[in-house]
């Protein structure tokens, strides 16, 4: 844990700077397993899952007796949980939704935008030690109420050949059954190219790591739209006197176990905070099971003093958190102030983890700054919108001369006859 | 002119197939001109205008002078065009502003979201040898109703090293007055990597040639967003008996006077209508000043009959077009069931040029079948979505134990930990 002392402008970059990733090597490889499911399929697909998840499957479509068990075998406790968790995000995403804009610009001249759900939509959730079933809640939800038609969920098989319970569970609870025993690039390209079993799809979302990451990239190039570009998750905390430090430091410390490539950040005006913080980490970091990912990733974390709220406010701006806590007497500065962030967690008891799990908010938001210019999954990721107009026989008397001189000054000519045919009728 | 009859479902890939592009060459060129001017900046910024523009620059910023000496040349008629469909796009992108969506999805726990200007973003405007100024309006407007703060425009000079007066004068008057004198690949780099002269950007908008496309992708690679992937311009028009024979050939024309590689498409259920259509062409084609774009974009139109209403609206949401017409009677189903268009024209007085400058609708729109994924330009494209929360203690009292329980099942003890350690304190 580094502390620094109220750095310079100039020193900023190098201190905000986000590890380099380097991906040219697995580029090929991405690549390669690309042409080779475009070719071959399923034959690919079933190949690449006895390569990298060194299991052997017939079928790889989950089975209904498959939901079935596993739905029977979830805790009583974590399905209200579920459920809970649920409720709070469906009408979190519910309250997005928006009505028909419409307007009529000049006389008899009406114009509309409306949204309309994507048709297509894969979702990848990440296999691994611990099933992220909490994500199958994040992406299916959002979809279920856009109304995409055709949802499939990919994710990589056990060794056993299984899907954890959990994510079948809350898959089939949000009324996705397509599910689909394929992970990695392997998934990624299925859903792009579409083989006998995994459906082409439009659009791909969900993490992964870093040949999922690049997978989504390349799947780009097949004309596929990606959720968003992925980076490793990080949290910047603002915190002053008012804030607790035992519960700054376990906020720091539930983003430092996730990667040893987690960025943590505490930027605050009061050294005694830093210090205290400091200390809390120390204590914390004990008992925790996985430890010593958190340890690495807490040795990269950065505690930086600072002058002002001003200065603060400019450095958080500049680093572009995708999670970002205020815990600050003037909440409202950093509320109002705040202009690149993914999702704002605010005062003593708002951890991040209520937004990880159940608070109703998405939790899959832009990292690696990309919160300058993108936004976090909402419904909207799930929807298009598309611009409608109507014109009547005075609106096009009205604005027909606009159009022709605006294409005639363009030189584009048939622009400028497919209104002149029209007023030409009209103004006999 | 090929007119197709009754085509059977699995013909439909093929006759609503694009056009493929090869771009791998291209794809070197750009890489090193990224190279050079990450390297060197404003001296390869002026190396590559010499080159690919013909024009040796001292000073590629537009001063005031030009500005207003631009002003005062263009037309009054034109700038009182300019002024119409400047107060219609600015009607339409104002209605699309939306407030912050609030609910409280537990008690005690309050969920927001708020959209937010992209602080600083790049338009690209194409030069070429007609001024496409109608870009500017429709890139500039919604930006500063968005509240984008920093705005540049980036266009080539032309050989006496100008840009026309039209593209300034928009830019003025849509409040944009850092106006940079470069165009193509050395653009798209120049505002990526940012130079002395050409400030860095977050996200880059605007149309452009292979070259710039290709450069845009690329500028995605160094985690800049841009506005959509690109393809050539395309119209799909579905008319029945209703229609005016004429005033379709007008709209085909009109996109196919775009570029030889333009995609225009006739369906409808009515022979007699296709086959009017199609003389139509032959008459109108003939006085075009682009006849000779027109011609070879027309060559590979195609005119498809179906038969029904219901195939005919599969088919065009299976092709997605960039622009979609509507001239029929029962236009209500086409409405209704369209779900994949960028922007719609319905009726025999709304020609799509009436969206491509006057309307209030905006003409970046998705090409190439992204209209299955991707939205047009609206005001939602300049600004970014962030979620808020903030939970009460008796908020985290009820949803605390939902939040343990989920991180403890997917094995992310420290998530956990911040909520009982807060939990631990608000129970005493």
């Amino acid at each position: 844990m580094k502390i620094i002392q109220y750095p310079k402008p100039d020193q900023w970059t190098d201190i905000l700077q986000r590890p380099i990733q380097t991906i040219a090597d697995i580029e090929r490889t991405v690549t390669e397993i690309f042409n080779d499911i475009k070719r071959q399929g399923d034959t690919a697909i079933t190949k690449y899952t006895a390569m990298f998840d060194g299991v052997e499957l017939n079928n790889y479509k989950v089975s209904k007796k498959e939901i079935d068990d596993a739905c029977e075998n979830v805790s009583e406790s974590l399905k209200t949980a579920i459920y809970m968790a649920k409720t709070n995000i469906e009408a979190f995403h519910e309250a997005q939704k928006t009505s028909k804009v419409e307007i009529e610009t000049s006389p008899g001249v009406r114009c509309w935008q409306e949204k309309r759900p994507i048709e297509k939509i894969g979702l990848y959730i990440p296999g691994g030690t611990a099933p992220l079933f909490s994500t199958v809640l994040m992406l299916a939800i959002p979809a279920k109420i856009a109304g995409c038609k055709n949802i499939v969920i990919c994710s990589p098989p056990n060794k056993e050949g299984k899907i954890a319970k959990e994510i079948l569970f809350a898959a089939q609870l949000c009324g996705v059954t397509k599910i689909l025993k394929v992970g990695g690039i392997q998934a990624i390209a299925g859903m792009t190219f579409g083989t006998k079993i995994i459906p082409q799809v439009y659009k791909i979302f969900g993490p992964g790591n870093q040949f999922v990451t690049v997978a989504k990239q390349l799947a780009i190039k097949y004309d596929v739209a990606i959720d968003m570009p992925a980076g490793p998750s990080e949290l910047l905390v603002y915190a002053d006197e008012s804030a607790k430090p035992s519960y700054v430091a376990s906020d720091l410390l539930s983003q430092a176990e996730h990667g040893v490539d987690s960025q943590v950040i505490l930027i605050s005006t009061s050294k005694l905070l830093i210090e205290n913080v400091k200390t809390e980490i120390s204590s914390q970091i004990k008992d925790l099971p996985r430890k010593s990912i958190a340890e690495q990733a807490i040795q990269n974390s950065k505690l930086i003093l600072v002058e002002s709220d001003d200065i603060a406010l400019k450095m958080i701006n500049e680093f572009a958190p995708e999670h970002f806590i205020i815990c600050a007497k003037n909440e409202e500065l950093y509320i109002n102030g705040i202009t690149n962030a993914g999702s704002v967690f605010i005062g003593n008891y708002t951890p991040e983890s209520a937004g990880d799990y159940a608070s109703g908010t998405n939790h899959t938001l832009p990292t690696n700054g990309f919160s300058k210019m993108y936004s976090g999954i909402s419904l909207d990721s799930f929807t298009k919108s598309i611009t409608f107009q109507k014109i009547t026989k005075v609106g096009l008397i009205n604005l027909g001369e606009t159009i022709e001189i605006m294409a005639n000054a363009e030189g584009l000519q048939a622009h400028k006859n497919a209104v002149s045919i029209r007023l030409k009728d009209l103004k006999k």
